[in-house]
């Protein structure tokens, strides 16, 4: 198959079928991959999603709804297919795909399902909702190839074989003993060219990374991302396998917590669903919004106190707010560069420091660069050389606070254990509010008045 | 291996092992994965790094130089060693890795060593150096496991456990035809399973994703994001088989790209480095302050142009600085979703229409919200009712504004394929701070005046 993008022709053929017969439909939708039929569903309406998955046989139906992004609710999707329907795609879906879909369904929906289909099926997909969804054991999949230590090769090789029969792609093999306890890892090729007796005890590599069930899953992500790893053993205080993790699960992972930095460190819930409902995205950001007026309310305060300043210099409130402004930007690019470094790797207390020295050199000098300009605006616009002074002052001081706050303020929270993606904007943009509205009009209130 | 995190009492082991002979440093050195000493690096001095790798065998240094990453400038480390040494190791990495760090280093120091090493070596690495970094020639490694499509079982295995020799992993099997013209894939276990004269072309999966050398690295980890691979093949025009894409590499890319998309959203150039030095941070950032700088002074127009009523009003001060403080951070907040949604995948014009509508909502709600809060403290606190109604509408009007540009400038810029990440936080604060500095002037103008 061709490797390809989705596009407008694709929906227009799909969007086409589905208005004539079921014959048509299936034909136009057999040249589709499953991967590319979750993406072109994104597009459809859910009427539209559930026709196509009543037409396709379970397999498939189950792939496409496995694939599907969960911003577009394959479980909703799932609930409202008939039990029949449903239970054979649950039956046909992986444990892990399988409980992630029931653990976003209604307690009801969950248990109707689960009395429906295959009681073995049922008990595996009851264990793993046992565990928290963004931990290792929330993530891990139980469908994985064992073989016990004591084996030799061809008793290994048979016993591989028949375990692989409905799995696509195995990854690592694991070694147990007769108490499921993991003895290491085995890789087919070892297998393979080792001589006939043999046991595959003999042939484990002991030196492997594994987790425990109520790892983090993002902790998850970065070992297999500095490890080089394509899966990994998931394992129980006693060392027993209970599943394991592999590399396209973590994958969806890294996006989902880079969504989440990137509205985190925009004021918005981590959990705002990116196509969501205008109710949900009211719910998600007014709060932030309303944190941000009580500090806008304290930089206003800065003003009021300096009412006097004001109505002698009426000119300097044009001023002031260009100095705020530049302080809000300057501390918003070293709070992005800050708390990306934090994110990708802890900080020593020597580099920390070096971090914030750092900053406060990029502040001075970015900021009597623009210091210069909004002076020589001052003094060639406005004809007041002194005003062009407390500018160039103004605004070198506060680009300054804002490089210090922008790389100190999520360096502390961090040590104190507060995310500073969640909290670092709205402190530091207090701090170059108040600072960009006190500086101007104290230094014009000494140097003008 | 038991999986841990690297902590102080690590950094303080090498540190002092390093302030002993070379036998206690190896010794120490020992213990560790490569990965983690790749971490360890990262707290380092370049010289003690440099004394590291010398120290180490050249198998495992070469892995830790793979590992380290690209911010820690592993290039120079390479470039500074003995030419003796740094042959050893470049021989020992993988083609792509290899390449990698050549492409880093200056055109003298690439030659020498494309000079010193292995010729066969160099001749790959050349090949490899003439595709651009950032596309899938790249990023391509050219150790794979392929086999001629006429092979039959046995001469097929033989065939693979000689090609994999050297590799850790093999993800999946090559099928080619004499012109190395890619087959297929093929797996492992159904040439396992397969009969003894069957031959490897009746084993091949037809059905596979590719990608041409030439295709951006970020569309190469949409597709294997997409249909959940752990390699994809990489072929010229003539679908002849050139390398192979793994997994990892492409974790790093997208790791790479998160970086790029919150710096960029951010107003920082995509390739400041996060820890890199102040100079190269200047030159990063003040371009985007300057540009800010210049539309602060649009913003500034709007004031100086309404001089009369904030020196009859001075009160009014206070609060626009408030109203358009409040518009940047909705403004902020809707451009987050909408850049993240589009980066995830492309909107239908429906969609990007609901997107704009459930924006405006969104904004009118929290606007009045904030405008209601915002008039109290007008009425109360100022005894002002007018003032309350006008800074009520001012407010609601302006975080409409912001809901309506922080939507709409991404998809514009994307449909006219600009960045949308980019440029749309300063046109959307330009447009937040002129409609909250106009709205609230223009009103109290009307109504107060």
């Amino acid at each position: 198959m061709q490797s390809f993008d989705i596009d407008k022709s694709d929906l227009l053929r799909i969007k086409t079928a589905l208005n004539g017969s079921d014959a048509e439909l299936q034909q136009v939708l057999q040249q589709y991959h499953t991967s590319e039929i979750a993406i072109l569903f994104e597009k459809l309406e859910p009427d539209e999603r559930e026709r196509i998955i009543n037409i396709l046989p379970a397999e498939e139906a189950s792939e496409v709804i496995s694939e599907m992004d969960e911003e577009h609710h394959p479980a909703e999707l799932l609930a409202n297919l008939t039990s029949e329907k449903r239970s054979e795609i649950v039956e046909e879906l992986d444990y892990d795909d399988a409980t992630d879909l029931l653990s976003q369904m209604d307690e009801s929906d969950q248990q109707d399902i689960l009395r429906e289909i295959d009681q073995e099926d049922a008990t595996n997909i009851r264990a793993l909702l046992s565990y928290d969804e963004d931990t290792a054991g929330g993530l891990m999949n139980t469908d994985l190839i064992k073989v016990n230590g004591k084996l030799n090769k061809n008793e290994a090789l048979e016993e591989i074989i028949k375990q692989s029969e409905e799995m696509e792609e195995f990854y690592t093999l694991y070694a147990v003993d007769d108490a499921d306890v993991l003895l290491g890892i085995l890789s087919i090729k070892d297998i393979i060219k080792a001589r006939p007796m043999v046991r595959v005890e003999e042939l484990v590599k002991k030196d492997y990374v594994y987790v425990k069930a109520d790892l983090d899953q993002e902790e998850v992500a970065k070992l297999i991302s500095q490890y080089n790893l394509t899966s990994i053993p998931v394992v129980n205080d006693d060392m027993r396998l209970l599943g394991r993790i592999t590399v396209d699960d973590i994958i969806d992972v890294m996006e989902e917590e880079n969504t989440e930095d990137i509205l985190k460190i925009s004021g918005v819930s981590e959990d705002e669903e990116l196509s969501g409902g205008w109710r949900d995205a009211v719910k998600s950001r007014l709060p932030w919004l309303i944190i941000n007026l009580a500090t806008a309310f304290l930089a206003a305060s800065v003003i009021r106190s300096y009412e006097d300043t004001a109505a002698k210099l009426p000119i300097i409130s044009a001023y002031m707010i260009i100095i705020a402004g530049m302080g809000g930007n300057a501390a918003t690019q070293a709070l992005a560069v800050t708390v990306r470094r934090i994110s990708l790797s802890d900080l020593t207390d020597r580099q920390a420091y070096m971090t914030v020295l750092k900053e406060a050199l990029v502040g001075m000098t970015n900021g009597a660069t623009n210091g210069v300009i909004v002076a020589g605006v001052a003094m060639w616009y406005d004809a007041n050389p002194i005003l062009g002074l407390v500018m160039f002052l103004a605004m070198t001081g506060n680009v300054i606070v804002a490089g210090l706050t922008g790389a100190t303020i999520p360096l502390i929270l961090k040590r104190v254990g507060i995310d500073p993606a969640v909290a670092s904007s709205i402190i530091i943009t207090t701090f170059t509010d108040c600072i960009g509205f006190l500086l101007p009009l104290w230094l014009a209130t000494k140097l003008l008045l």
